[in-house]
């Protein structure tokens, strides 16, 4: 019989925690998970979840605006982003129910509380005091967004955390960064009719995403009327007498703004986590160090999660927190996948992409073949609009394997998801040839590009 | 050198047919080919094209409705047919002209009339009466809409032929038929504001479809307010004094309509078309018979598309005349492979699917597992829309391959493309496990389903 207070602690009740807790308990084991602010996590609370909500609710005026093509008149629409929040709001409620009753169903102990490491076994619940031990521990308190405290005027910045809860729509906004936190963002507002501007200091926005893609979304962003500055910073956020924002650029003068909203990434959460009273090691940016099944450097705590700085993504951590079940309490020790995971932008048009880009399976394989392919909707022919998709297969000519897909455009996502399997399945670009088109669709061109557009060889376009 | 007019002589100018001519023309080959009504054939003239033109035009209210629960008021909308009408027909004309300029440039000779065989190598062109000779001739001629003329009153009914030109957009409308066109029509009409009746004689819309998607749609469709009539069949139709038809129900009494529409499945369209001066063998329902080769029994003359009845799909044409080329003018002697074909239903919501069903599945193998879900689309969470995506995959137990996927919901064409990649390669059920999620997508259910829903051992479900 086990002499500690639980089986397995876990601090923080996002993706990856609440899916171990739920799991340890559904086996029989004594768990609780703390969280100090809600159920759910970045993901459910102020990520993944709201802001698709977000964009949905933002491309309802370019349906308005594709109807007319299609014979509809429709009258004056106008956006009431209180109703918005308060709908997204009651949602986000109803899921966070949700996540606990999985947590309840399967007798797992929550407590509302922030809860820190005090010691190889044991954990401080703050808000009470205590201190309760545990077998195991995880820790998968996730991350914090970067509020850049060097910038001066940063305290007059928001992050996504409260963009998802502001209390007018702003009418200009001003967003820092490009990767696709600040891309999804921009087109949201801008789809809700604020007058956007996108600053980031790279060259071209979403980096290590394909050149193609990327560029095809930056061109497609600013024919919608947002503005891009690429190769600039913020300097400093000032506020004027008439209480607008004053945003000091580098390279482009002062930008006037009503909010200014800093997408530049995001740290681990591990400040002040009493990390040291255990001795967990953790990097230079704070992440916590572990090996290939979660472990710390202490063998009673592991760590998944955003925490850990692997992948910052949801699947990822739940896929972290069903390993760690299978090898602590299943006798089957599997480690996490990390190879070949597929993922979305949503911007507007979307982002899927699975696998290399163009630039790195050039650097990795002796000869590459490119099959691309650019090509209006078919929506698109009546409704008007000016918009373009983009697929593009990349090939290794030695072994005919699929080792890239990048999609600009409608459904990429879902597209994504299924290309996923096809890629770490290891399908070849015959397997695609040998399929049937399914007509009329826009995935169809995944499977009828017969001839290279072009090849790649020694890191040279032939 | 040839003794012939033509290398090849293409009658039908639809997909395998304008694939077939401009293939061969671009190989430097003497080509003519001839159609009677408009080049682009059944799928861009009266097909694929418009109708999913059609769709698109028949969502737009849905996403107005929709659109409230996102924010947005949004005032009175009206719909105007003929501007649809007319907006379809001038992109129906530009594809169309495409058609004809890819023949041009490849060097075919299009030919405005009607043709009909005439001898083992040679044609006659209707318009001028002049015979002319081939060394090979392609019949391309496609299939045509049963008009049932046994049926009392059929001359008072449309098909989808006429449906694309209706001079006014019915008040209320019957459609006879269980297939995809009268499903996909049921939901364009009624997406338009129409009174919409579907009847059908079998017990279940779309039959050799998978039964929980005929079901899921079958109760979507009731639920939008689509009135469906299983196992029941018109018996006569007349006018009334008012103009009004009277629709003559063997188990539903009489039902009043504007337009009655039938799609009573498609007849290879061989009639007067000289077959037999030539000898050229045909089946029961008039099918052109053909080998692995797409030859007919006259060594000359070839078929391919809907006028074989083999798949009646546009990529299954384009892949036949594909197999020709490589076969007669290539030296690479290449069958259509007709296995495992993905295809797609523009219901709403829509279907796709690719492989087996599971009645098909349960008989073929003797264990089979399955795995099911159903749930709310994410959109649906805030628009409030009564609506849910089911997905189903079907694996067999003793290789874990997966042997059919279905599904119903948006974007399901767009999947079943993708899933359609993967099951014609064989991969299995962990391979599917293997891929990580992209979220939030609706595709992500279809690898996140790790444990089996039921068996089906030895047909019994267990």
């Amino acid at each position: 019989m086990s002499s500690f207070d639980y089986d397995l602690f876990v601090i923080g009740g996002g993706s990856g925690g609440v899916r171990s807790a739920r799991l340890a308990a559904s086996m029989g084991k004594k768990v609780a998970i703390a969280e100090e602010y809600r159920f759910g996590g970045t993901c459910v609370i102020r990520g993944c979840v709201p802001k698709k909500l977000f964009v949905y609710a933002s491309q309802f005026h370019e349906h308005f605006e594709d109807a007319a093509g299609f014979g509809w008149s429709v009258g004056e629409s106008s956006f009431d982003w209180k109703k918005l929040i308060a709908a997204k709001d009651q949602e986000i409620a109803r899921l966070e129910g949700l996540y606990r009753k999985g947590l309840t169903n399967a007798g797992a102990e929550q407590i509302e509380s922030r809860a820190e490491i005090a010691g190889p076994n044991s954990v401080r619940i703050v808000k009470t005091g205590k201190i309760v031990t545990a077998e195991r521990i995880i820790i998968a308190v996730g991350g914090e967004a970067n509020y850049h405290k060097s910038l001066p005027g940063h305290e007059l910045c928001i992050s996504s955390n409260e963009a998802f809860h502001l209390e007018e729509l702003p009418r200009k906004i001003v967003i820092a960064g490009g990767g696709y936190i600040a891309v999804e963002f921009a087109n949201i507002f801008h789809g809700l009719g604020v007058e956007t501007t996108l600053i980031y200091r790279g060259k071209e926005i979403l980096s290590r995403f394909d050149q193609d893609v990327r560029r095809g979304l930056h061109q497609a962003m600013e024919a919608k009327g947002i503005r891009i500055l690429c190769t600039d910073v913020i300097e400093e956020v000032s506020k004027s007498d008439t209480g607008a924002l004053n945003v000091r650029t580098l390279n482009n003068g002062v930008l006037e703004a009503d909010q200014v909203m800093l997408a530049l990434g995001r740290d681990p959460y591990t400040k002040s986590l009493g990390l040291e009273t255990a001795g967990v090691a953790v990097n230079a940016r704070g992440a916590i160090i572990v090996d290939q099944y979660s472990r710390t450097n202490v063998p009673s705590i592991f760590a998944l999660g955003d925490v850990t700085d692997r992948v910052q993504l949801t699947p990822v951590a739940i896929h972290e927190a069903m390993c760690f079940i299978e090898t602590e309490y299943k006798n089957n020790p599997t480690s996490p996948d990390h190879d070949m995971i597929a993922t979305a932008v949503f911007s507007q048009p979307e982002i899927g992409t699975v696998g290399m880009s163009e630039e790195e399976a050039a650097k990795a394989f002796a000869e590459i073949e490119i099959y691309k392919a650019e090509f209006r909707p078919m929506k698109a022919t009546l409704s008007g609009r000016a918009e373009k998709m983009i697929m593009k297969l990349i090939v290794n000519a030695a072994d005919r394997k699929v080792v890239g897909a990048h999609i600009l455009g409608h459904d990429a996502g879902e597209m994504a998801q299924l290309l996923g399997i096809t890629l770490k399945a290891g399908c070849t670009k015959d397997d695609f040839d040998r399929t049937m088109a399914v007509h009329p669709t826009a995935a169809e061109e995944l499977v009828t590009m017969y001839s290279p557009s072009y090849r790649v060889r020694g890191g040279e376009r032939v």
